[in-house]
């Protein structure tokens, strides 16, 4: 592509390495930048360099914060004796949007993904294995995404703490509420006939 | 979306003003710039505020430049009979890239939208009436979006110039090369009947 502007092109480039903003995009961003005034800029350029410089991450759980501790850590309404881990900030959204879980967080920061290049140095486990020592943990909860890259990282922890006494569990897989059996997948139909659940009348 | 962090929300708030970023691609976004270092988010921010705040509009076509005068404008190559009336540097580049003009644009910044509140004031109509009777201007070749906007602007600019003897033309609507009459819709098969070319051999 063939800027005219050098100021554009760099914001261009710079804009296109988001994850699936190609060029088009970002010109399209930017033309929408170039159509408000400059106010609107340097609010959203203030946004990004004050968010990446002043951001902390909980010692804890690892989840990005405004403190040293996150919100859900030092809270005291929390049940201390379970841990959900997760992928990211995103997943404690969700999964705490359904107020289904009191329980406290470990974000790993992604997943192992050895095409990636990321290795379990690269992901916050060392911290989880330590929590698990320190604190009164008796659950850990798997909440990772059903992908191989997420079923992997799963088995890697597993194997981890099979000497540990804390109990593992994984979140369930099988047809999603108000889903038709018709249109599921095989893998996830069959998953859920072997995962089946007793009925209690 | 309920965001346990001010300054990540912040940034999302400002992210999603794009048009076509929601909430939800915007966190997307953020968490990509937290998985990096500060100087990819440092980087970026630089970016687009410099360019909002050092970017020039072509006194003369309008369009975003380094400069005062953009590099068509100043060009000695350029045929400077023929203005090429768009709506915003995308379009430059598309034509650009065809190789088939030599002449001037003109960028109006946008097309008459009562719907969206822009009217002939907020565009840049003015100084396109100016130039045809200061320039050497014979042809003007309206290259406008072929929609219900692109069309009433194109008609509203032929009107203000009907006292004028400069020629007004529109880049020719039809099927597009390699593409199938079966698959065309009907307006545009129907337009490409009514203006038929006659055949040279």
């Amino acid at each position: 592509m063939n800027i005219p502007s050098k100021l554009v092109e760099e914001a261009v480039n710079e804009l296109s390495k988001f994850p699936g903003i190609g060029k088009k995009s970002a010109l399209r961003m930017v033309l929408h930048l170039l159509k408000h005034d400059t106010e609107t800029s340097v609010k959203l350029g203030n946004a990004i360099v004050n968010m990446r410089k002043q951001i902390l991450f909980c010692t804890q759980c690892g989840n990005v914060s405004d403190k040293d501790i996150c919100g859900i850590c030092s809270s005291v309404n929390r049940d201390r004796d379970k841990i959900c881990v997760v992928e990211d900030l995103r997943d404690i959204m969700a999964i705490e949007s359904t107020g289904q879980f009191t329980g406290l967080y470990h974000v790993l920061g992604g997943v192992l993904s050895p095409i990636e290049g990321i290795g379990p140095s690269d992901l916050n486990i060392d911290k989880l294995l330590e929590r698990i020592k320190t604190e009164e943990t008796k659950e850990l909860i798997m909440a990772l995404s059903p992908t191989v890259e997420g079923d992997s990282t799963m088995f890697y922890l597993t194997k981890k703490l099979q000497d540990s006494p804390v109990k593992i569990t994984t979140i369930s897989r099988g047809i999603a509420i108000g889903g038709s059996l018709e249109y599921a997948d095989e893998i996830t139909l069959g998953r859920s006939i072997l995962n089946r659940i007793g009925l209690e009348v």
